[in-house]
Order: structure tokens, then C-alpha cells, then sequence
């Protein structure tokens, strides 16, 4: 079965705001074997609207439209697609008496124009919203002579998603085979490299649809299966997941999608460690991305950002000597900052990134794009550098997650 | 003229990757007057991209299709876009010889596949890849009676942006009616504020076209006027934009489109001035949002990621008395945590940010979203509070869009 996601709203079509919803919809169905064929976002007029709901009928089975369905007159994904469809709205009295009912448990008033929500297309299932008061709807209809299956849902994320589980996941399960699917997460190995060590085995599993992706050093493995039973998807899934673990060895970090930090946040917490950093290039973004984490302030004490000399030195105990030799973007002041900030804060593990985001800033001997990273624990201290290819922003990306990957080695 | 834009690839319909290419050309557009009525994404089989093709082309003027310009078997947009139109693809054998010029470059060896990214389709002019191997094309044609600009572009991020500046942009902006346009910015005003102030002055402006943009803190307001010579549109703009910079007074930080981190980056080198910060529950992220900026180092010192209590003494001077007094989250704190920063880096300016980021650790007194800031020179500190709703995501970057502001005033 094949499907398209649209979003509705105009703020979508500008450079600030993304439609995030689809991605949480597309999870829940690929977990169902529904295929996503394409998604489309569309402002709020109504031809365009039209457009949009003919396009996605004619070219797929089941279509989910986010969105549209306030109370406001910008609001016309109800009447957009009882157009497209040549059928009638009704004002339906149950719904006029709930929007009344909610208006009252809130002791607000409510403007006629909010009765709109109780409007329903010919031959749709209400379905209700725990978290607002715009209903979704639910057609199983044709069009062009072709089952459709299509779902109206509400645009605000904790309703789209609440009566997306609630109300359309049991109804879609119900019309759909079983399937499996599991996720693994790879750090600081060459696409083409984790490419060549996989294709020899995942081609062996025709059944099992592998996609590969990779970004800024983090490689994810999406092994999706569809069978007679889930227990038979599973078996297919987990079978070529093993075979993948072991080829990748200690490339892979996470067998169930979690994400790096989540793994380096677990292994800090296993061996009851804690960890700070001391950044200069990445100016933040480690920590950042660590405490973005729920609960890291459980094993990350924190860090300093030592975009200047001084600070290295008052804030990572690195000597002003060392600077002066070998220059900020070093191996040994990497690794002075990484025991200096381990030792000032009394972590267990201590990070240490000087590099050279750009643009501008390179030498011959140290160009844009060199960063030095080295980990301290009580034992000894490590470094290493590597060189990153691209501007300023994806070399800030690339080092924050090579840093990453180095306390997840270290911890292993 | 009305846009679509297509992001092509199958790895764009899983939960996991978002296009993201589509908010800087639909920021690039709009300065150019281009209104975005679709986008859409589309996997990388064939039938289905002719079909996404053959829609965009049916309902807009200008499509931009993102991706699929790469060697392998998977990379179908010239193929499709051929196919669409009933064009044929030639191999231009001066693309060729570039693609082996790149190739001996860079000292690899070039696989015949490669060789796909020299197809050209009849009628289209290459665009300049300035950082990748796959060229763009610049199709000036017909679809169904209708003049269409239809321009590829690839798809990682790097190469799309820089040549859609390089290429499209200019190509656009000669086929495009005289204009004019400017960005102005505010922070931290509510969006109905706002609107409230702004209302009155641009309804008088009927011939200038002004749109409202809110994001956790930050207010982007684009006026765009075409006229029949540039001059007579800019003058318009300027008219309105000066009577909306005076009602929105100092909550304006930008008249030209800067963001508020280049804005106070700029205030701090106008000033000879020096920061430095002291973040708990942004965890870095004012830091990181600074750093991004190429040239930062100048005025930014750096700062401490002082997540545990200890660490806001060891780092930010912050008494241990004071914490077990007032809480890790108070106003105290906040201005000990700027004070004590500024004094341990020599600073002109210390900003201290601390509070309770979610989703869990609030309390009656002390909800999730309360966060404490303060800024210190040598003559003061002061501090202030702010209840943010929204996730730890938004709680986060509210604070830090706050924080940056905090900063801007001051230095104002």
C-alpha cells in the first residue's frame, strides 16, 4: 500500500518552520509496511488544497492530511476535501454539543465560528481528539473508481500524534499485512567502506528492505520486513541484523535507533561515570548536543568553551608555554585541555576538540577543516587529529560527533 | 510567479532525514519575490518522479528540484525530467572531460557510472558545481502552452546552496520584475504584540507585501514591493520599513535581515567589548550559537557549561552557600554565575543562564520552562526570570534567543 503525508498550513512554506509531523507518521507506518511514496506541503488556499488532495488520490492508496482543521477561516482542510471528492459537509449535532461541552469544562466562551470543527464529510468516521477540540475524520471511499483510504488529522504535534496512535493506528492495522522493522546506528565509518562490508550480505536478504544513510559521520541502517505473521517479519529482521552487527564490529553503537548521545549518556551511567569537556572549535556543540538529552545531567557535569588562549589556559590548566609551542590547534594542548578539564572538574573522563572550523584561519601545515581531539581518564591520556572536508558548519558537525564517538570507544 | 520545490530521495520519506535544503532556497526566493505554493518529496523511482514532475509543472510557474543528480543507479533526475518533458538527454563531452579533470585531481580512479553525471538534457544550460562533481541544469521550456524555469540542483546540502547562489540566483533574478525587499528583525515581542503595533502601518502600504514570521523568540518581518524601476520599489520599502523600525523601537535588532547572533557580535566589536557566558540549562547552546558565526573569536571568549553545582562554583565563582540558599535555579545564582564569569575571564560582559529545561524537575514553585538570567559588566549585574512552555527543544532555544538578547540591550 502505498501513501502520501500532506501538510497543510502557509507557515510551512517558509524558511522557519518545517512540518515535523510526517516523520513521527511515517515511523508509526513503516512499522505497519505502509510505504510513504511521497509528501507534499500545502499552503492554506483552497485550490491549491484541491490540487494537492486530486494529486495524492490519483497516485496512492492511503492519504493523511495534517492540519487545516481549526477554527479559523484559514482552516479549509474539510471543505477541500469534500470538494475534491464531490461530497457534502454536515454540521454534526454530537460534535456541536462536545465543542459546547469543552468550551464549558474551560468556562470559555466560544465563537460561532468554531462550529465549523463539527462539520463532517459525507460517510467519514469522527475521530476523536484527546488533546484539543478540533475532531480528525476518517473516509474509506473511492475515487477514480479506486479504494481510498483517507485521514484527516489536526496540525498541532501533541494532537496530531495523540489522535493519530489513539484513533487511525488501530483502524489502519486492522487493513494491513504484518511486518518488522529495526534500526543500527554506525559512528566515523566511510559510507562507501560500511557499504562494502554490507552489500555482500544485506543483498543475500531480498525480502529485507535495507536503506543506508549517512550524515556527517553517523551511518544509519533501516532493515524493514513484511510477512505472513510479525513473529516471521521479526525472525527475517533480526537474523540480517546480526549478521550486519558483527561485520561492523565496533563501528556500530546502537542495534534499536538510539542516537549517540543517548549511547554515550547509557555507558556514562553503566560505569557510573561522569564526563566534562573543554571545547575550542566546536565552541559548544558537544555539550550542547549531551544535555539535549532528558536526564544528562545525571553523568555530564558540564564543560568549558575555550574559544580563547586565556581561557584554555584559566579554564583547562593548559600552560601558556604549551600554546606558545605548539600552537592552540595541537595534539599536546588537545590533550592538556582534556586532562586539565578533567582534573578541574573532578570527572571521571575528560574531552578535549582544537581545530579550525573556518573559513578562514588555515596554514599549509594546518589547514581548515583540522581538528584534534584527545580523552583523559586517571590512567592516560589519548589524541588524535582528523581533517574534515566541507564549511565551517559541517566541520563543527563532524568533529562534535567524532568527539562523541571517542567517549563511546573509551567507555566501551 | 508561483514555485514548487521537489526534494528527491527515498531517504527523505523515512522518519529519520528531513529535507532541509528547501528552507534556504525558499528563504533565497522569497527575497526575490517568489512566492513557494508546493513542495514536495519524492523517492528515487522513476514513475514516481515523472508524476511529482508533471504536477509541479501543471500548477507552477518555477520548479526547483533538489537531488538525484549523483552517479548511481538510484540518481534519476535528469532521466525523469526528460522524460516529463519528452526531451532528450545528450552526454556533453565537455562535462565529461570535466568529471576526468576532477577525478585526476583529487588522484581517483573515475568508475564509468560516473559518467551518467555528464548527461544534459536537449534545450538545458549546465550550472557550475562549485563543490561536488554533479552539475546543475537551467531549463528555460514550455509545458502544456505554459513558459516553465525548471533548474536542478543537487542534493547535499554544501553543493545545493552554493550553487543555487552562484547560478540560479542571478539567472532568476534577470527573468524576475523589478523589486524590492527587506528583512527587519525583532526578538522576544509576542507574535499578537506585534502584529497589535504593525497592523495599522503596513495595511496603509496595500502595494507592499508583508509577511510575519514567529520562532521561539524571534520576529522576521519581509516587505516586498514591485514596482516598474527598482528605485520606486525600494522607496516604498524604505518608507514602510522606517515607520515600522520606530513603532517597534528598541525591540528591532535588525533593519537588513542579520541574525541576533551577528547583531551582537557586532555591537561587541562596535564597543570593544569581550564575552563571555556561564550556561546550566542551555548547555551550551548560546555558546555554540555565537561560535557559529565566522570571526566570533574576536569578541567571544568562551564560557563554562556548568551543568552541576559544583562546576558553577569551580567555574563561575558561584558560593556553594548561595546554591544550597536560593536553589541552583534563582536569580542569585543567575547574576553569581555572570559575575563570577566575567571576573574568571576578564570579560567586558558575563551572561549567566540557569534554569529548569524539562520535562521533568519542576516544581509548584519552580515550573518546567522557568529559566534565570543575568548579565554582568563592571559597574552591575542584573537579572530577570522568564517561564517558557513548550519541550526541553523549545524551553532551550527560547532561553537562548533570550540570552542573546539579553546581551544585544546591553550593549545598546
Amino acid at each position: 500500500m502505498k501513501s502520501e503525508i500532506i501538510a497543510v498550513g502557509s507557515e510551512m512554506l517558509t524558511p522557519f518552520r518545517q512540518d515535523t509531523n510526517s516523520l513521527y507518521i511515517t515511523e508509526k507506518l513503516n512499522e505497519l509496511g505502509v510505504t510513504i511514496a511521497f509528501k507534499t506541503i500545502v499552503g492554506d488556499r483552497r485550490k491549491d488544497l484541491v490540487n494537492a488532495f486530486r494529486t495524492a488520490l490519483g497516485r496512492t492508496d492511503i492519504v493523511i492530511v495534517m492540519g487545516g482543521l481549526g477554527p479559523t477561516e484559514d482552516d479549509l482542510t474539510r471543505e477541500a476535501v469534500a470538494e475534491t471528492l464531490s461530497l457534502t459537509l454536515r454540521r454534526e449535532p454530537a460534535q456541536v454539543a462536545a465543542l459546547h461541552a469543552r468550551a464549558a469544562t474551560w468556562r470559555i466562551s466560544m465563537p460561532e465560528n468554531n462550529l465549523k470543527q463539527a462539520d463532517v464529510i459525507q460517510g467519514a468516521t469522527v475521530l476523536t481528539n484527546p488533546n484539543g477540540s478540533a475532531p480528525g475524520q476518517w473516509l474509506d471511499t473511492t475515487f477514480e473508481g479506486f479504494r481510498k483510504l483517507i485521514m484527516l488529522v489536526p496540525g498541532p504535534p501533541h494532537e496530531c500524534r495523540a489522535l493519530f496512535d489513539l484513533e487511525c493506528l488501530p483502524k489502519l492495522r486492522d487493513e494491513l499485512p504484518p511486518r518488522a522493522i529495526r534500526t543500527l546506528k554506525a559512528a566515523m565509518i566511510p559510507e562507501s567502506q560500511a557499504d562494502k562490508i554490507l552489500a555482500p550480505i544485506y543483498t543475500e536478504y531480498k525480502d529485507v528492505e535495507t536503506t543506508i544513510l549517512a550524515h556527517t559521520g553517523d551511518i544509519q541502517l533501516t532493515l524493514m520486513c513484511s510477512k505472513a505473521t510479525v513473529a516471521a517479519a521479526k525472525q527475517r529482521v533480526d537474523e540480517l541484523a546480526g549478521k550486519m552487527e558483527e561485520a561492523l564490529d565496533d563501528w556500530l553503537y546502537s542495534s534499536d535507533g538510539e542516537s549517540l548521545e543517548q549511547i554515550v549518556l547509557y555507558y556514562l551511567g553503566l560505569r557510573q561515570a561522569t564526563l566534562a569537556v573543554a571545547e575550542s572549535c566546536t565552541g559548544g556543540l558537544v555539550a550542547q548536543r549531551v544535555t539535549s538529552v532528558p536526564g544528562s545531567s545525571r553523568s555530564f557535569l558540564g564543560g568549558a568553551v575555550v574559544y580563547s588562549d586565556p581561557l584554555k589556559t584559566s579554564f583547562a590548566n593548559v600552560p601558556p608555554e604549551l600554546i606558545a609551542q605548539h600552537g592552540a590547534v595541537s595534539a599536546e594542548v588537545a590533550s592538556a585541555m582534556a586532562e586539565g578539564i578533567r582534573k578541574r572538574t573532578g570527572a571521571t573522563l575528560g574531552v578535549g576538540v582544537t581545530g579550525i572550523a573556518g573559513p578562514t584561519g588555515g596554514t599549509e601545515h594546518k589547514p581548515v577543516g583540522l581538528v584534534y581531539f584527545a580523552v583523559s581518564d586517571a590512567q592516560k591520556t589519548d589524541s588524535f587529529n582528523r581533517t574534515f572536508r566541507g564549511d565551517r558548519d559541517r566541520v563543527r558537525q563532524w568533529a562534535a560527533t567524532q568527539a562523541l564517538d571517542l567517549i563511546r570507544r573509551k567507555l566501551m
